[in-house]
């Protein structure tokens, strides 16, 4: 039985990353997933929040903020950081964190900015996914201007969201599926296969342990297919 | 003598209007002036503000937001609504408001933000312009939807800026003239010819009556042909 | 090799419930995990949330609010609400609502709070542990009281932490152990050994499927043992 | 046909300004306009804006806040800045600037404070005229005080209101007017006859070049007035 | 010895009330005590606060509010509500209710604003004899209007403050004998000579019971001739 | 006439004084007079507020901060510091920095934070007498890691209320007999029978000067009963 865009259970939706869709900021990424579109900026300030500034020797710090543009859903998101957001933006900045190191990126932080052009579902996936690559144009822009000698970055990092709907373990749901699941499970992963967040929540369901097991491998395959994604877009 | 980008003193930077650039509010256009790019959505609300509840014969209400996200600048500008997206917001608010027809809006809101994804000067003048084509959008799919009779817009609205430059005056400043200039002034005028709004700022200068004069002339010229481009694209 | 307060890794800290601790809200339960003590009280409003008020038939809701005491840490922890006590509060309604007939429960709201009067690892944990059975105690309160017909209580959640230290895999983290942590995983789970909630987050560190495993595994076992405790506690 | 309180289109309304109103700021000078009532005061502070601190060689700042008591309107004005309220202390700021070398004043700040006492229209124009007054003896002040060689004043600046009411240009608004006019203008203007600052807005109306011009001569020619008034209460 | 005005312990600063001050609210008095000014204006709302709305028979509120003009100290004061001021709008709001009959005055809200024109000590007692005039000439203009039968002032309320500075109790404290002052007490007391308030703080000083009973006498005999001003200024 | 609770006028309800009541902070104290409990904290912070900096020779500060549990009353507390608790801190803070010698305890702060985990009436005044044996352990406890040579307390202060309920002066008043009376009065004295605070206030009703004394003598001896328990504490 097809999804409702006719994709198969273990099917991406149609996956788009442009670089530099700004210049203003030296990494810009637009992602787009499905209808799903957040542009993922980093810009770099020479200095370092306030409990790192003692640190010896100097290390970096990567932080992260996420927002929806009001018209960015049918029915019109008011302005402001409301209570999700603040849960996405401490994930995707520890998502990022995992695969940077702060001792070779120095005393300068990496401001990473998710902003949610249009929501589809699967916005704060696309948000790490598209952030990487940002960060990696970010990163090789401050090695082209001298500033560190090579990029802090140790590894690639992706996420996906897979969810339990009418029974069916199903990747990547759009706003109709989610808004339907009965579990929801965001999965950021490395490069090299491995765990940066498992988060998977049953509201007002509950789920066993071999779906579970089951949600797993189907977010697992999917990571492959972005890691795969990003590196296509870095070398185009 | 050429200005840093080649153009001369009444030349307009090169103008690209995009509709339907999402797809998830009824109006939604990307204006690009020059390097300067700003997305404007209109959403719809069956609801007026608190003061215009009780008013009999009912009649709408059209509102603006103004927002630059972090990474439109080459410094990372902060999230949230300081005192000059302040003032731009009740701009944009007038200015728009100047051609609707609130009676025949009937009693609902449109919303309309401007969000400023990359910054190189000119953002409100460029919101504005950008959001009469995206509110003529909304009207229309209102009419088409069958809440409304005919379209509220009771004509065109469009804004430019014009600057004195180093004792010349100036069209269309981008960011490297706006940042030098000693006087700023903002025009917002309609279809007909008409002015909607004229502020002109000296910081730290003055300007005579002369001076005046010609930012007016030359603001007025540029108008005309953005009215024009409006029209062109919503005849696309 | 035992850990540093003696325990072997598969090992909860000593837990005490005690039911009643003040008398001014109808759920009142102090629950002490070794040092971690968090007070957990359910207050009923008969009034449900603005998006619910109709909702027909009329369905309630359970909502949660964290906080520390200032005192509660060697470092004195500041008042108000931070992004970290935002993500516990969301996470500890969640767990609750999903064992929660909000139907039964009717028009009302149950307003759980988790105050942490002394902070040593785990007090996310140990407020859904303890807050499930104030939740039980408010419920029969409502149902002596006559207001509901019987309890919307539809089985027991309970939560744990584990964690990878050193390399290995221990239950029940303290804060010592915490903030040495490789990786860190919350786990709610119910009465039927179904899974709430899984989140696990490596911060700077990242973790394979088998640790993930062997981790899901030991929480498993601690929460059968925290769910004999609820029961003993209702029942003494 | 005279105005509502008998007043030809060019008057201004009865103009007092009564200087060192109270005696605990430098500059305190209540400016009454018709009814219109507002004390403006000036006070120094031996420090400068975050952003100016590194400025070499050193630059003063003029600041404003603008505030309405919250009797000063029959309608009980409510406590606090709202966005009114912050468009309108930046106008007052960037006027005072206008006059004000920041070199010779030295790393000092001036706070000029417009707090309304009563309002009946043109309380912005009134602030701007009544504070340069204000900011003059402020000035002189720090002079006596030995604190700066010679006043930073570099000229005089004064503002006033003009509008279309029923199809006529009237200068000086008085509330009953204000509310009724079809377009609402504010000049600013030096001691030399130069423009600081012009807004002009149609609330709802647009307007002609024509009427444009009218109003610009009709202002003027009330600065002219404003800014003798302002000599002889110096002199006074 | 003689106070530094010159003032024996016993004696009152200058008073001077003015009545009508502004015409913008209904009761609008200026009371100046030595260099101490403060605005009292009082507003009508034909409103109650939520908690009142369905109180029945149907009562009134009072209410109050106290700021500071920022330059009414030669320190610049901040704009907005601090913790001081919190608590003297509770005192102000408090007394002044003592001596309203709320039933009388009917589902309305007097609204007392108490601002601060110049600060010389004595700001919170200056500002309730000051609001008791206001609300007598507000409390007038509504029978007078018809909408309420007779006035619902019972009686007269007045404040003042005492002091021990250097050993001596002195009464009416400026702001050079404030600062020094062991002991602080500020004393409402109603026109029968009757206490509403009794507010004795030492900070970082104690006081002894004589102390506490020559203060009150003190400040009983100050009130006395409060209250003979204030009924002075009604008949004036 | 018995009280409700079976107390005679002058009678304090049972006092449980619990010393160490949470080992996160130098000081913990739970007081417990009746239904009424609050948990005293003292946390010490090797700092000084901002305007102490520069102080010669150094001085420390004593501040506090009041809460109430959401919980701990009938009608669930809103979280958040409210206009009440703003007085009430203010109040706890001056009580006990009249008994700290400031400069003994150096540049270093004590925090005093009261939260109430039940309120039964008098809370300020228990969260006084309780934070005062809290401030005494944190005391020691400087003295016994070397980082002050001798206690900065140089005396005990304790507090308790008074009222007129139905004609009668009562002592230690409960909620019920709090919200019936018609003067409420709360009153702060040290060791040697001195006054600290002294505040007596009529909501709607006012009092005579021979009730005042009467309820002054109440509270003394009831102060006296309250050090004694003091010192009890902590010779226990």
């Amino acid at each position: 039985m097809p999804r409702n865009d006719g994709r198969r259970a273990e099917q991406l939706r149609p996956l788009k990353i442009t670089r530099h869709f700004t210049e203003s900021a030296p990494g810009s990424v637009l992602i787009e997933t499905g209808r799903t579109r957040v542009l993922c900026t980093v810009s770099v300030e020479e200095d370092v929040p306030r409990w790192l500034v003692k640190t010896e020797p100097p290390v970096g710090w990567v932080t992260a903020e996420y927002g929806m543009l009001p018209g960015s859903t049918p029915d019109r998101k008011r302005r402001g950081e409301d209570s999700r957001a603040i849960e996405i933006k401490r994930l995707v900045g520890r998502s990022l964190r995992s695969v940077v190191d702060r001792a070779l990126l120095g005393p300068r932080t990496l401001w990473v900015d998710c902003d949610v052009l249009q929501a589809d579902g699967g916005t704060r996936t696309a948000a790490i996914t598209g952030a990487w690559v940002a960060l990696a144009d970010a990163a090789d822009w401050l090695v082209s201007q001298g500033r560190i000698a090579r990029s802090p970055l140790t590894g690639q990092v992706a996420a996906v969201s897979v969810g339990v709907v009418d029974g069916r373990s199903l990747l990547d749901l759009d706003y109709s599926e989610d808004s339907r699941a009965a579990v929801d499970m965001n999965l950021v992963m490395t490069g090299d296969d491995r765990f940066v967040e498992v988060q998977g929540t049953g509201e007002g369901a509950t789920f066993s342990g071999q779906e579970l097991d089951r949600m797993l491998k189907l977010g697992r395959s999917g990571i492959r297919r972005l890691l795969a994604a990003q590196r296509a877009a870095l070398a185009g």
